[in-house]
């Protein structure tokens, strides 16, 4: 949570946090600067203090929405540095900094944060580095400060990310209607066109449900039918055709529109009948699924749960990484990740080294158990998302049923 | 173009070239790969050889779609490393590019580009630098190799970014038809349940009108009417509704769905009659617009150009940023900027110190200048986007009419 940074900054040795870059997909920047609508900005906090909110003239009354002090970078004169400087780009960015870090008496360890330019970012925050002799400029590699306190939701926070999903199992229903809306010819739904429905098609129809709904897809839906179910990340081949008895793996996760809070969710569908050989699976993967869900206790360490996904896995003879790093069938990942302005962010259910994510109140996760056969022309998974409560209770946000069949 | 990637490194002193992080957001990336649907991904590249894609087994068969040389990196086993390690994920980072960097034979000077966390960047590339002692880590501040080879489009560039320039005028064409099915009452439009037709609705409607032709608002849409037309970058506020005799800013900049070329056009419109003052403000506008796509010409500086517009609106008693760089009232903004695998690249048509580039064939640009009146409720834009072909003819690739006033 918020009040958590400054207690991290200190245990950290971080005397001024300063956040950079775009707003879109720029998970601690949005959190900062309170969901304002800037296309890009950058937010000085010391420790202690409040954050400082710095952006363009164009954007000064988006800025002011963030509530933050906002100082409006115009004043400086970027042109009038960059000219001093002879057109030297760099030269021109430490001298801004010098600038800014003056008049808010930023010095001692300045760590940095955001997303940007991988090199030029290496080039600029070196040349800070060796030219402001009071500022040693730092990073943080893994969990940083603010994913830290990402980890734990605030109360408003786990309202936005429970109305994206609602609206997100809207969209799955819509998608089963939207099937059922279509007929059959053999095993393939045709349009009224007399043409058969894609994969393509459905994809359409989610962006435009999602889109109804102020919701977008950051990155592609998986939407993946057969063999490509059995890939885990496989997106889905827009020109395949719908068909009744292949798994369909549908796994999406929405943001708010315009950057904000994701969901996450995992159905797995067979339309008409589903051969006996999957529904075993399905039954193996809806048991543990349930037996984790039931079993998820605060103050546990996350990748326990893995463990415990993996033992079922291989007792009922399928491979898992606890046994071969790199599995392809069987059950060939981590059981789930934390959710909320990244679509992938802590804790992480994951038994890899220095792992050692707790379950705590606040945390937002997924649990996302698999199975999967390429090779056998299937895969399927079941994803829900679980907010963990101050006094231990285990909510889960993902009010959808399971049912693998959907009768046409 | 691609073909300027080994002479461009060879200027510059670049042995190797690492393109590293999320496909999406990430143009020199999604350029290096040739678009294939990856989330993730490493690419090395050593002057003068093809590049190699480095990607996880899970997204093996996308990686397969970019031609180029594919590795699965978990042959390396990064579990391992990290378990070796002892959980140190830094140690291990380092530890996994010594291996990798072995086996392709990579030492010297090793640049790398792409788009990630800031200060987990700045932490793991210093560190590198230190931990391989045949390597150099260096990174290019502005202007690096891609963003200039990706300048100068190819002919399946031009291809795409027309394509989508199509699509981008179907939908401006969308919402004047859809502003016309709604029924005027006073002097706001109304929807069919009696409330006044919004921005919000119209956003909607453009969200629908995108996804159904599979492209994607990158960042909001701009749509801003009255006063907020008059500050260049306020993406207009959800509730204003829409009204007639006030100008609209509708600046939309869509991309490929899923990463990959954009469009970015402006048209202002004024429903149902607009003042005189500002339709001699449009005639001025369009004016100076049209100028401009007059003079164009290969060879020229793109920066003349911003200083012809900034000339012809001071003799029309406007300021501009040549005598005012914190010009909120007048023309407030340089005059364009490259368009393709991101929405602001080169050629910049600005006049900063440093700015030197010249129209190119294969340039993809904005023409956009515009006039900004908050105070008096109005603000206004023109932007169409020009390709210089191979024998230096300018094309406007932006093929919709200007007409300020649409009769309801």
């Amino acid at each position: 949570m918020k009040r958590d940074v400054d207690r991290l900054m200190e245990e950290r040795g971080i005397d001024v946090a300063v956040i950079e870059g775009e707003v879109k997909g720029n998970a601690t920047m949005f959190y900062m600067i309170n969901g304002a609508k800037l296309s890009h900005a950058t937010v000085i906090k010391k420790r202690g203090e409040e954050p400082v909110l710095l952006c363009g003239t164009m954007e000064r009354e988006e800025a002011e929405e963030s509530g933050l002090r906002v100082i409006d970078t115009s004043k400086y004169d970027f042109m009038k540095i960059l000219k001093d400087a002879g057109g030297d780009r760099l030269k021109a960015s430490v001298e801004y900094y010098r600038i800014i870090f003056d008049e808010l008496g930023v010095s001692g360890n300045v760590a940095f944060y955001g997303k940007g330019d991988t090199g030029a970012n290496l080039v600029r925050l070196n040349a800070l580095d060796e030219g402001l002799s009071n500022v040693t400029v730092m990073g943080e590699y893994s969990d940083n400060v603010f994913i830290t306190a990402r980890a734990t939701k605030e109360p408003y926070e786990i309202e936005r990310i429970r109305e994206v999903g609602r609206l997100t199992c809207e969209v799955v229903q819509h998608v089963i209607d939207f099937w059922k809306s279509h007929r059959l010819e053999g095993d393939t739904l045709m349009k009224a066109d007399g043409t058969p429905l894609t994969i393509g098609d459905c994809k359409t129809e989610i962006r435009i449900a999602l889109a109804k709904r102020t919701l977008v897809e950051e990155v592609d839906t998986i939407f993946a039918i057969g063999r490509d179910a059995g890939i885990p990340h496989s997106r889905g081949n827009d020109t395949d055709t719908i068909m009744t008895g292949k798994t369909i793996v549908f796994d999406i996760f929405p943001q708010e529109q315009g950057a904000g809070y994701f969901f996450d969710m995992t159905r797995t569908f067979v339309l008409g009948e589903a051969s006996s050989e999957i529904l075993d699976a399905y039954a193996q993967l809806s048991e543990i699924h349930e037996s984790v869900l039931a079993a998820l206790k605060m103050g546990e360490r996350a990748g326990k749960y893995q463990g415990m996904v993996c033992d079922f896995f291989e007792g009922h003879g399928h491979e898992t990484p606890k046994t071969n790093p790199q599995v392809r069938n069987g059950y060939v990942h981590s059981l789930g990740h934390g959710v909320g302005l990244n679509i992938h962010e802590n804790p992480r259910l994951s038994n890899a080294p220095g792992m050692a994510d707790v379950l705590e109140p606040g945390h937002v996760f997924t649990v996302e158990p698999g199975i999967y056969y390429p090779d056998k022309g299937w895969g399927m998974r079941i994803e829900d998302v679980v907010y963990v409560h101050e006094d231990g209770t285990m909510e889960n946000l993902t009010k959808f049923p399971k049912d693998l069949v959907v009768k046409l």
